[in-house]
Formats: C-alpha cells, sequence, structure tokens
C-alpha cells in the first residue's frame, strides 16, 4: 500500500446548529504503514448514526468529542491488507473503528474478527452490531417490556427502532410505529409486520397515535423526541416505560425550544401514573452481548426478524449521507460503502 | 354514643389554587349505630398529608377524589368505642381511615389493629406507617441506593425525608438535606444526623447545594419539585436515579410555570447521564411492608432513626394546620388529636 493515498474526512469546525459541509474536510494522506503489533485495515463499510453529531460538539458528554483536525469517529467493517500483529492475516474481515477513511491501523484493540460465511458482514454495524444491541437492551432490559403490552416506537424504519418493533412482536407486543415518509410507514407495517405505523409528518400525529394506541402505551421506545415525544406522552399507561435511546429532533437545537412542553407537567405525571423515564447507553450493558448476538441471530435465521440496509458509495459521499440522516432522509441502516465487499 | 354529635370535615368546593377555608365545611351530624359487621371508631389522631391536595382536585388521578359534600379523606389511629364486628372490641387501638371526622363506622376492610404497647399509637400513621413505608420503598426500591452514594432529599425535616435520610445514612450514605427554616436545617444535621442540610428560603440553594454535594448526587428522593429540582438537576450523576414521591411546590399550580424547565433539556440529560426518573406511589409496593416494619421498627429500637411529630389539638383545626401543610409551616409528621390518647 506504501505511496497508495488514505482519503480522510476530518473534522473541520465544531457545527453550530445543523452540520454544514464546510464543517467537514476531505483530506488526502498516505496510507501509513503498520509497525510490530499493528495491521493496517481497508475500511469496507463506515456506519453512520445519529449519535456521531453529538461527537462534534465542543464540551463534555458520555464519550469524547471530537476535536477539529482529527478524524471523524466511527464504527467500520474492514479487511485486513497487511499484518504484524499475532491472530490477524491479510484477507480477514474485522469489525473495527477505523472512522471515516479509508485505511486505518490498529492494535487490535476493541476489534472483533468477522465470519463472511455466518453472516453479511455490513450486518455487524447494523442489526448484529451497536444499532441491533442498542434496541434489545433498551426494549428488553431498560424497557422491561411484557407480553400483550402496546409498545410505541419512533425512527421505526431506521435501524435502532426496526429492531425494537420486531423483538416487541416476537415477544409478543402489539407494536405501533412512528416513521416520516409513507413508504417507510408502508415497510414497517407490511415487511415488518408491527400493527401500525403513523406519519408525522403534518399536523395528524397526535390524533393518529391516540386511534393507533387504543389501549394507551406501556413502553415507549424514544429515539427522536421533539413532536412525537409530545404526542406519546399523554397515551402512557400507568406503569409506562419510556428507554430514552436517542433525542435526534434536538441533536441541531441551539437553544431549547419553547412551548408548553415543561418539566414540571410531565414529572408531574411520572408520578401519577408511576412513569420510568430511563436514559441509556448500549455500551454501559455488554453483559448482555451473548444473549443479543445468540437471540438476533437465530431470529434472523428462522424469518422472524428482517433489516434493511442504505447504502451509499464512495467515502466523499458520507458527509451528504450523515446530513440526510440527520433530517431522516436515509431508509434503513445507513452505510458508506468506502471499498468494494468482496464477499457480495 | 347515640345522640352525641360527630363533628366532620367536608369538601365544599374544589379548590381552584391554593385552598382556601371556605373549601372546607365543618359539619355536625350524630354518630352513627353500627349494624351487624360493623364497629364504631373513635378518632385519635388524624394524618394530614401533601397527597390530599390531590384528592381535592376534580378529574382523575391515580386514586378517587373526594367530592364536593363528602367527608374529607384520610388516615387515622382510632379506637374502638363499639363494636358488632368479630374480632374487634372496645377499646381496641386500629389504623383505619376515618378521613376528617370525629366517629368513623368500618367494617374492618383495610383496618390494622395496633398494639401500643409496641410504638406509640401515632407512628402507626407517621414513621411506622405510610410515609415511613414511602420513604422505605421509594429510597431502597426505587432509588436503588447503594453504600458510599450522595443522596439528596427535599423537604428534609418532614414525614417522608427525614426517614429516606436516616435511612440513606444507615446504609452508608452521605446525605444531603433541603428545607426551609433555620431550624428544621438545624434539626436536620444536629438531630437526625445529616451530612448538610441547605434552605431553600433565599437565592442562595443551587450554589449552597452545589458546595454540599462536592461529589454530585447520585439519587436524589423528590418531595418538592420547583426551584430545589431545578437546582438538583445541574449536580446529578451519571446513573443518578431520581424518585419522584412529591411535587407539592406545584400542586397548587393552576398553569404550568414557564421558564428554562425544559422537558427536552431534561430528557437530553436524562440520556447523556443515564438518568432514571421514575414516579412511584406507594400502594403499589405492598410486598415490601413486611420488611419495612421489621427495619424500622429495629432502628427505631436502637436509635437509629428518630422521628418527630407536629400535633395539633381538634379537628376544627385541621383545615388551617392543612393550609399550613402545603406552606411548609408544620415541623415534623403532622398530625390533628382529634380526640384524648389515652395512651400517652
Amino acid at each position: 500500500m506504501p505511496g497508495r493515498s488514505n482519503r480522510q474526512i476530518h473534522l473541520a469546525a465544531h457545527p453550530i446548529g445543523f452540520p454544514k459541509e464546510t464543517d467537514f474536510a476531505l483530506i488526502e494522506k498516505r496510507v501509513p504503514q503498520p509497525t510490530d503489533g499493528q495491521m493496517l485495515c481497508r475500511t469496507i463499510y463506515l456506519s453512520l448514526d445519529p449519535y456521531m453529531r453529538g461527537r462534534m460538539n465542543k464540551g463534555p458528554s458520555y464519550a469524547r468529542g471530537v476535536d477539529t483536525g482529527d478524524v471523524m469517529v466511527g464504527g467500520t467493517v474492514s479487511q485486513v491488507v497487511e499484518s504484524k500483529l499475532d491472530g490477524y492475516e491479510v484477507g480477514d474481515f474485522v469489525l473495527n473503528g477505523n472512522g471515516w477513511q479509508e485505511y486505518g491501523l490498529s492494535d487490535g484493540t476493541g476489534v472483533r474478527k468477522l465470519d463472511s460465511s455466518h453472516a453479511p458482514i455490513s450486518t455487524a454495524v447494523g442489526v448484529l452490531g451497536m444499532p441491533g444491541m442498542t434496541a434489545y437492551v433498551g426494549l428488553l432490559h431498560i424497557g422491561q417490556v411484557k407480553e400483550g403490552e402496546t409498545v410505541a416506537v419512533s425512527a421505526a424504519s431506521g435501524a435502532v427502532g426496526s429492531v425494537v418493533g420486531q423483538i416487541a412482536k416476537i415477544k409478543g407486543c402489539r407494536v405501533v410505529g412512528v416513521a416520516g415518509a409513507q413508504k417507510k410507514c408502508d415497510y414497517v407495517t407490511r415487511e415488518l409486520g408491527f400493527g401500525a405505523c403513523v406519519s408525522h409528518l403534518g399536523e395528524g400525529l397526535p390524533a393518529a397515535l391516540k386511534a393507533a394506541c387504543p389501549e394507551g402505551i406501556d413502553v415507549y421506545f424514544e429515539n427522536v423526541g421533539g413532536k412525537v415525544f409530545d404526542a406519546v406522552i399523554p397515551l402512557l399507561n400507568n406503569f409506562a416505560r419510556v428507554p430514552i435511546c436517542g433525542r435526534i429532533a434536538n441533536y441541531n437545537d441551539t437553544e431549547p425550544p419553547a412551548g408548553s412542553n415543561q418539566v414540571t407537567r410531565l414529572m408531574g405525571l411520572a408520578l401519577v401514573r408511576r412513569l420510568t423515564f430511563r436514559g441509556f447507553i448500549v455500551f454501559d450493558h455488554a453483559e448482555h452481548e451473548a444473549d443479543f448476538l445468540r437471540d438476533v441471530n437465530g431470529w434472523i435465521r428462522c424469518g422472524e426478524l428482517r433489516y434493511k440496509e442504505d447504502i451509499v458509495d464512495g467515502l466523499e459521499n458520507a458527509i451528504p449521507a450523515f446530513q440526510g440522516l440527520l433530517r431522516g432522509k436515509n431508509f434503513g441502516k445507513l452505510l458508506v460503502r468506502v471499498s468494494d465487499d468482496p464477499t457480495r
């Protein structure tokens, strides 16, 4: 690889509000050389996920942010192209964290080998990876879902929401999705088998959601915040649980939205209805990973759980793809194919 | 008793905002006659508690409200004065629900006999009753408190808060109270042994609370809402838990308070800090009652847990006493001594 170029996308500026193209910079570097104990990995799939918006901010959050001038972070599926690291050979597929670049070095920390005969390698950053595990932990362990309950999930066709709803269905729940475009709602009901899916576009959401949840909502899996959250709140039943996984509607806010949406009212309701609002982050729940992989693999194999990928080609398209993700333009788990996938 | 009068306090009107004297009516009725399967109980202690404000409202809450013209509800310690009910004899002390009146009939439903040699009978509506059990369940089961954590509790000298803080101390936590008057703060630190107690009067609360919690707050036991809640929020640590027991600062609100206190900001924080906000009501947790009675009795006996009663004499004083409760005027568990306590 020496002499070949390694294209990278750096954070050029901490965005104020919605990330602009100029907040990123596409840079060409030389492909680095692995030293002893390192391997060089070629990025095949870069996963784009909403959490990345948080990492672009200055100031503390639950994980270290990206500094300006640094390569944007991100989970990747890669192939080993050069190895001076025991246990890894050229050609191996790995789940690693190359970030937004074509090649990256690794000493093996946090890397997992992938068996391409077992499942498509792209699923390691999707349904069998962080988004799938987020759904699994959030619904079962944070949400404590029980058979016969009504589960509502926002971003229902997305990487997390689609798995949440399907697991809820497997567990014997009635599942109501919330999504945007009609084709997403259709996919959620027709392909994934949710009981209903209502659109958050237009003004009809509160009434449509109420009609779709005649027995109220027992678990609301929160991915989006904003007006979907507002529409859900009055429908929460006694002892409802609200795993808070994401609030994408608010990630680009520069100040808190005004309105009737008051903490006091919400907490009063939390008391009277014995609600649980619980924030969680998947990395805190690694103890469930083995169960997650066993269950989800099994469900995929027997056709009970489906997934959809939205694949964009070329690292240079990561920026508009990420902007689209923040606007809900993607349809399914968003991936950037940075280089050829030799298994497809 | 026939021919004797039974004074009662009825709800005269559903209050709008702070309850006025004219929202109540003091009525004289004849003492009723027990029929077969009933007993007549003379009220000794009427417990006054913040939840009663909620019962005075029109419209649904977690329990049926009081209709206008009905006797105000309330837990009482009574003595049997006439019995046509198997298992109860004249002279027996009972925990029952006479409400705001001097005499009441009972068929034994929900009644518990009290052993006056075991503990002062008034404690059955206080430290060994609903308020104590609320503290126990809320801190241990909802709050999941762990040794070494910092526990903050509002209304710290009150019937619930004083028990929360003392149990937290017994469990090896650092305890910080929030109360109003200086004498309450002094009581909480000097008599109950909290590590600190800050006053919510004046403007200094956020800074004082921050100074009193140098390692942040792991469990905030929420009794009051309002500006105490606002001051606590920025101090919550990762994985903090907020059992929501009461919101007395807001019980008389006629509309939601304006301000910076936004759901969006709070839920964003809940996510990043993995917070749990969980509303609860003690009646849902009856399975812990035996443990509660065993533990708290033991702690009282060995001097690890103290309690304070604020006793007002005469049913007619229930109204100003209740108004005072809503304004934080009481100091300790508020009781109305409706008739003589023959055990004291």
